[in-house]
């Protein structure tokens, strides 16, 4: 059974409170409640955790290589456009990461159109909502 | 039952022979007979169309809206680099889009890190291979 | 009497039906019937082609040369901003051509911004809906 | 009976004078007559102005507003390219506004193909010489 | 008793009648009249200029520092953005200055991101509506 | 009575110690005194905050929101070029805000010309010292 | 014997009457005569086509590929300068290529003057008109 | 016996007021007074115009053609880095013109790099102070 | 004897692990080691810090100088190309710091090339592994 | 009998030592002797010269065009990327020259992809390797 | 009596040669003929150099200073563009230099309109042909 | 015992002289000394070279590789912003290089922030004077 890590950046832990327009009203709990079942019906295991800090989000993804998760989904929120050290991280490790974002970065503000982080994920997938984050649990899962 | 077409851009009929390196060794036979597969699986029906020319394209995604298709999955190409008038006609429809790469666009060529196509689709799956296929499938079905 | 050709680039076989809010209600069947009626005020003749295929809208440019067409109205589309080859079309050819557009394209998305049809065109008319197309005619049969 | 303001803006009242070449032989003179008789065949009534001075076009063009005219015809000449004053004195106000050119600008040095006053206008007419001002005329007297 | 001078910019007369959703229903008489109550307030006297010329804008920057003024507020409105002109007569002189905007600048099109005033001033508002200039007064009067 | 959150960003603790020519003499420990003091005087409470983390300040400004503050003044310090997290922060909450800065950011090194946190702010108040911080204080408590 | 294939681009088949000043007098019909005749002489077999159409133009180039052709010879016309979808036709077989340009594109406007095509052909000859085929022909010949 | 006009442009009345460390403490008056004094040892005769208004520059220019000058010198202050409306009035006359700058505008902030005026004078002479006009007026004269 | 602090930024406790063809095998511990072997033999003191958080990194910064450590050798890696917090942390301080880097920065992706930490610096080593380390700290305790 | 000078530039004395993935096995002897035969099997005559310093090169363009040469082969090497020097070397005579490359110089770095030599050129020959000078001097010598 | 050195930079050697429709007739010995007999008329000595090699032209200037010359005047050819070794050459001697062109510069080719020698140099004179070494001549004389 | 080749490139020879603020009093010759006293300390050989010719420098780097020193630290000086000739001969040589600069060039002009020399380096030292040279050959040595 393989164990993945879902990491959600900075602000995440105001979904379903800020800007309604483009992220929708579920709150993070809800998101983290359809991933966790979602895992379930695939028969993998699943870790969350959320930061708005760049230096603890860049331990975790370390601590995920030194622990030996099987893979990361990653929403790196705000750092996807500027976190080079975001992408060292993850750049230095083999372990398989996606990148997910809810809404669709490309409609919005151009700062957005660049995600740093992209280069060195296997891939991403964007403006899905909730479930970008669960197609990327099957993508890993079965992967 | 849902209807959902999958469009395939210029060069796709040359996956599997074109740059395995990059794309795999899947024909696109073999991509098609395993997104039909999968269709099956999720209840709905797929209709697939591939071609090189910018302007048949173009009248394949107006014909989608006028045989009120459910769902469009498009892989543009390279057509996504500069195809502003693909762009306009998915605009000009309300079928739900999901735009795919089988490669992570990110980690090639300059060129190919933005997509004209992205801003007017809900959104894009990337770097998976068939699973982008896949994934936006399941997506559109559950939508 | 003068016969003046009229082009309509991709996705104009859509007015009416896509982008309301920008384009209007007017199908392309209402745009052309105004355009004839406004010929027969003038006294001049018109022949109407669309194509979303820009190869076909450089085989409909040339013949116009080679069938002594007294003058081009072309609405460009989406190829206004990224065609070379419509531009090498027109360049290539002594025909008098104006450039129209429904919408006022300076105030749109910035790649909207810049025509790369217009240097090789004696004027351009912008912003005017149908207007666009009757200005261009009456000019045209003037000059 | 509509009243439509025509404002000529710096170095236009040397047309006839200035760069033969670009302009024609016409001096000001003779356009703004051709304009006046061409106003009567519409049954319009035209107010005429010319100014080299940024702040007195904003003055006028405010004036406009006040007096309520139905409709300005506007020739920036080298203010289109970066009067954002003159954009927000148009901005400012709810009278249409046609921005006109005798020659055509995309054809010239690469500072005038950026009109920073066309965002603001309904649409815009370039490179008919004269007819650039009655085309103009005509679509703000149906309008 | 110190006199500050308030200096507005191009289209700053039509406040109150232009575009009301940025800048919102105060007349330019108002602001004036809140200013000059509010100096009665500080115990100090105002002066206030408006013109829509960049040259008289100059003008009367010079004549500030002639007659000694104590301190310049200035909303350089659209000439912000362009006019090296008034930032050369601002730093020609030796008169404090506070650049305000009614708007919060950074919110809007971007070509209103760049001041060129800017950099020869003391300091800058923006966005505040009146606040940004009875601030300017309160801190001119204090320096 | 309202209460007010300051927030000081990055190196802002070193103010008085860092950088003389730029800053002044003032420690943040007299900044703070100020502020308090001239709270009292305007009737309303303030709560202040450093950090050099980045998502510690992310944390405040979410706790702001919860904590139902009144309003925020913020100095991001050089975060402001570059942390759309914080940005992403500030426009995820109702709390208004003001941008402060000590020093004229428009006459330092270009790549402070550029605030990416001000599109999100209320306003901006730049270059006025420590008036910068009482005149937002003022601004929010009359807001 | 070698077969070499020579593709011309769009508006090549008006060579002889577009732009005189730029391409000569020779019709298409003339180069291609004497690259025929040429190819007696070198004891090679040539194949031509010519298309204003850009998925025209990769079918052939795939088909190329398909019919074991032993080397191409390229001009893309003005597709040169914006067809990603041609670049990946040709970079997706492994049939030797050259680019071809009658004019000297770096001498002319400057959208002619990159390539997109180049970095995936073996080389590109330019400027040398008829003799820039004959040129190509000689060196994939003897390749 | 020649006339040449000199035009100074805004803020150039306050010379030695303004700026000393740039422009050194000569008042435009002794500027003045000491090219009158350089036409006389020429044989030529100069008239002076100072003016902070683009619009009466531009006037001033027309007139220097209607008049029949026999050369202008301009010193165009900060409207040499944007006015196409003065580069206009210049390239519509056949007066020859030479533009001149007291300090070395290479030297200083990088807007002042480029003038928008001097492809359409027949040469620039910077840097020289007050000898900047008056080598300008022996060129002229010797023209 | 002087003490020189020794600050490795984030990822570098990965050194070893992350990305061995770039970084080759030393872990940070190995580095560490001949680090304080080093300055041994050179009778200086080394006091080594690890984070992958901006703030603290800048709060060791700021406790260097507090502590009056003699030197600093800062290994910023990705906070180099964007931490214009760390820039005003190092600004703000008066103790002299060599930026190192194992790596030779300037082969690498292009956002690699550029440092906003080194013209804070006194100086910089690149690209020669450990020995960047070594180097700076001979330097700074002969400095 | 026709006269063509070759001309070498940088570092192509070093070819088949330099960068042998880049540029192959043979040397600059190899090369030069290739040339001569081919040379004599079209009847005319060959000088060839190398340098690796640009002022040389101008001097030998110049007596090129003194001594009658009939064309000019020049691989420029590195210069061709920045020698403006060059550029007018070969702008100021009427001989006409060919620009070759030996490798595909669209292909490597982004600095290879602009010649500011290739304007002044009747054409360019690049990727051929030895046959980029063979075909160049077939060219010349039919010309 | 001062020494006045004049130096010539890349292909001035060919003028007269080169382009006359942009430098005129005059040989370069001509020019130096008639500086020469201007040099006379001022009472200063010239000495004079020419040559193609930017380090040749180092070395001279290098040695301008250590002779204790009291003026250079610099015509730097097309080094102007992008020679920074001669820019640092005359940065690190206290000669007064003026630079001259022949031409006007700021009419040609983009390339030509920066040049990186002008901010070192006291000020420049472009576009008066002869007169713009005579002029030159006669400002440092007086100087 | 290796012999290290140090190269000293444009207007070095006037160290010392030229622009004693950013490079100090001291001369080349006591710079050399120093490297040559530190030289023997390490035991091992220097040969120094010093040319302002761009031509002249690679014919040495050339010959460096010829006779097949062991270690290049070259100082390009202003050639390192633009010579890509050099930069080719060193690519073109397997000898090890490190670039040295005496000053802290990301300090300076932001033409001076861009090596084209450093990514064919080794590494670089720059910012620490002659200790840029002494570390480097430390550094060599011991490779």
């Amino acid at each position: 059974m393989k164990t993945i890590a879902v990491i959600h950046g900075p602000n995440l832990n105001f979904t379903g409170v800020r800007e309604k327009a483009v992220y929708g009203n579920q709150s993070l709990q809800d998101i983290d409640d359809s991933i966790r079942a979602y895992a379930i019906t695939l028969g993998c295991k699943v870790v969350i955790f959320q930061s708005n800090s760049e230096g603890e989000l860049i331990d975790y993804i370390q601590n995920c290589f030194i622990d030996e998760i099987d893979g990361i989904i990653i929403n790196p929120g705000a750092y996807a456009h500027y976190s080079y050290a975001i992408r060292d991280a993850l750049a230095g490790i083999t372990t398989p990461c996606i990148e997910v974002h809810l809404s669709n970065i490309y409609k919005r503000e151009s700062f957005r159109h660049t995600s740093v982080i992209s280069p060195v994920c296997m891939g991403q997938i964007t403006g899905l909502g909730l479930n970008s984050y669960l197609l990327a649990l099957s993508a890993l899962n079965a992967d």
